[in-house]
């Protein structure tokens, strides 16, 4: 596995944390509002994505809108956001199209979340506790873009920035993971249940990150 | 089994995708609100009918009216239509006439749904996930037209046509089966469980349509 | 078993259709609202009433008032009357003395119903799937009629008539027995288990009625 | 067992009827609302009251306040009184002093209630269906007094009398004991369980009661 | 085990009961609102926190706000204060900053918490009832003084005192531990089963406390 320092990364080190790390059985634990506090995943490999899979568990209590994956890049700073705008409701956003998921969820519970979308049929689903919702479509045909900024914590309105404490995400987050493929149902049915299958764009078990502001890594208590 | 292809259907071959395939572990995905996409069914055969019943499986999340099975005749837009005005209730139309059935329901759970019609008694029944809800009556003695146009997402306003995009199905639809014929409660629930009984007007296993617009194939996530 | 037919109950059987049957696993299903549409029920025998109970299966989804068993003599529309007002209240009706049952219930369910009443105490049970409500007291002394109009599907406002489409009923009423005595605790259990234990004034195995207007007999699906 | 008739009970005699029976499975329904029907129960011993218990069933749809024990004195008509204002809500009163504890409850299901009251602390405990109440404190030191008229059916506002047809009881009441002691957690256990536990100022096995106005004694039909 | 008895504390002796006691299967009940009924524990140690642990059980029925453990210094009368402003969220102050916890919660259950704070990452854990809440952070490289008054059933407003009675705590409390470091999930898991695990800093098996006004101990009759 290797890691290319861009110059972005490079002044993020200056500023931050680096590290590569084993994060099974730890999550990230974002105590507070705030404008600045996020992490930086940097992928093991960037590529153009016709398909693609983003998996990760969540723990907050917010009850306003915020981000759980934020995928930005120069030309579009929502070319792949997972986004809860209320309790209810989640939405995906590809090359800033967004597409509305419903759901009956209850505040205050952890959940299992993996979201997927294929460019041959536009088709995107999300799998909320090993229980896939109902699926939609969007920019069908369309390549996500390779060079990317991806942040945990905050929703970037510019490419690696602008961020809204009012968008943030509190609480925890753990076992992220990402690949250039869609998951089957067994395949998303085994990382629910707690089997390790590690992501090949991003891994949990070794994972190159950057922390920046009020962020700690802590074991994970629930699932 | 033979297709007989008018010439309405010849023209909607020449602007869409003609296909006979056996469905079944698969459903028809229509990922977004339009109002033009929809799936043509065409029946294996075409007679008045005295009785009837048809079958599906549907997941939305829908929170607006929707059709979920309009057939249409020259004569009637409305000839037969199963729709669903709000959560908490159904409507059958037999000859543009409207019955309603309440029920306890909720959003975004996959549904199994049966509706039969006699003209004998005039009496329908809808099943809801094997569940017969209170039987109402319409059209006795009526006999339902056999020059149809059966399509699956859009709700006809006039035969063949006429769509509005606030009445479009967004969601995935499978396990379609008609019959010429009211179906035993032990036939609804054989259907429900999962076993395989093959309708005579259309048929899940065997099915001839044509797709218009952006509606996809997809293997079927859950039951 | 002799039928009486009094100068009025031939009159009906001119109209309507006569007939002594055994509906065991059969219900009548009330398909629309109407002003018109209904069940007379011949009794066994007539005599003025120190005790009684009624017991019955309905099934229905109004959510507006509608009578269950109508009884009128030519002094009271309401000698013997259980409706329904609301959705969580049952109304019995002696000598045109009204009590009401609160009770917690959901709409869209079929529901196992017996009412007693008897004349020492004035103590009347209602049964609601063999559950007692609270007991309530009307009419001690008193003697019900013999000489009455036994009516399903609408609401006696005269002596076998003026009906209100307002408080008709719309659904499916089946196993219906009357008695000229107050059935015992493990007799209620019987009857809604399932057990056979016929009427001596009204028996759904033997039963004599007559059927005006749009009124359809059909296999119960429901229990 | 002595039952000493005092001039007021005589005349309560008059009026009434009197009785010492085994009430064990049965109840008094009080089938009405009214401003007079009652029980007046005649203890089994007189005595200032350090400590006490009060235990029954009761059933009822009411959802408007109601009392469920009235004990009065020449000089507190509340001097111990267990009172229902609301749905959610419990009062017990010794010597005119009030207490609330709060509840989820539902309307229309038996309940069985044991309320005790220790001097020596003030501490009062308030048992629904087993489960122990939040407790609360009132009246410490104070003495139950002796010479009472205990009455169900009825709140007294003066001694004896002075009855509120708002207030009054509709529904079903049995298995009332009262004791000069605490109960232990095991000892209610106990009676919610359907065990013999005779209370030795009241006791249900052998009680002596006056009958007044409309107040039924019938089989228990629920528990 | 040694209890330093501070001039402070001399008086308190003075004017009200000194203890030191096994209170295992014992409650502390509050019977009444007051602005004055309180419980003082005496630490077995003194010495500022880096991490530190607090765990009680609570039952009471108050649908107010209400102070469930005050700690106050000379410089903060909010040093530690666990606090429930409302139905559905907890509240814990470090060094006078406040975090927001949300949950689910009924009223009227008994509930078993468990706070824990560590100076090193400023991350605060809430367990309700063997479940954490979403973590949340404060005061990160804070020292929590030592010399406090700790308190049951107010909130103190200033040192050992100023209480306000609408913020005071009615019902029953026990089994509170505090410990100088941050309990293991395990530990946690231990103190909800039941089992006997010892406080470092209070300790519920050998506890030094102070009643002050109507403060009753009683056996616990839930848990």
């Amino acid at each position: 596995m290797k890691i290319i320092l861009s110059g972005a990364l490079v002044l993020y080190s200056l500023l931050g944390t680096i590290a590569q790390t084993d994060l099974r059985k730890e999550v990230f634990v974002f105590p507070k509002e705030s404008s600045d506090a996020h992490v930086l995943l940097i992928p093991q490999m960037k590529k153009p994505l016709q398909n693609l899979t983003v998996c990760l568990r969540a723990y907050t209590d917010l009850n306003r809108s915020y981000a759980l994956f934020s995928y930005a890049t120069r030309t579009h700073d929502n070319e792949l956001l997972l986004f809860k705008p209320r309790v209810g409701e989640y939405n995906l956003q590809i090359g800033n199209e967004k597409i509305s998921f419903e759901i009956n969820d209850d505040l205050s519970y952890p959940v299992h979340i993996c979201v997927s979308w294929e460019s041959a049929s536009g088709i995107a689903e999300l799998w909320i506790n090993d229980k896939p919702l109902v699926r939609k479509g969007l920019k069908k045909g369309y390549l996500v873009g390779a060079e990317a900024k991806i942040i945990l914590g905050q929703e970037q309105d510019s490419f690696g920035g602008n961020f809204d404490h009012r968008q943030s995400f509190v609480g925890e987050i753990g076992e992220v993971h990402m690949w250039d493929f869609v998951l089957s149902p067994f395949q998303v049915h085994s990382l629910y249940s707690g089997q390790t299958f590690s992501g090949n764009i991003l891994n949990w078990g070794a994972l190159n990150y950057l922390i920046k502001g009020y962020v700690v890594t802590k074991p994970q208590l629930w699932s």
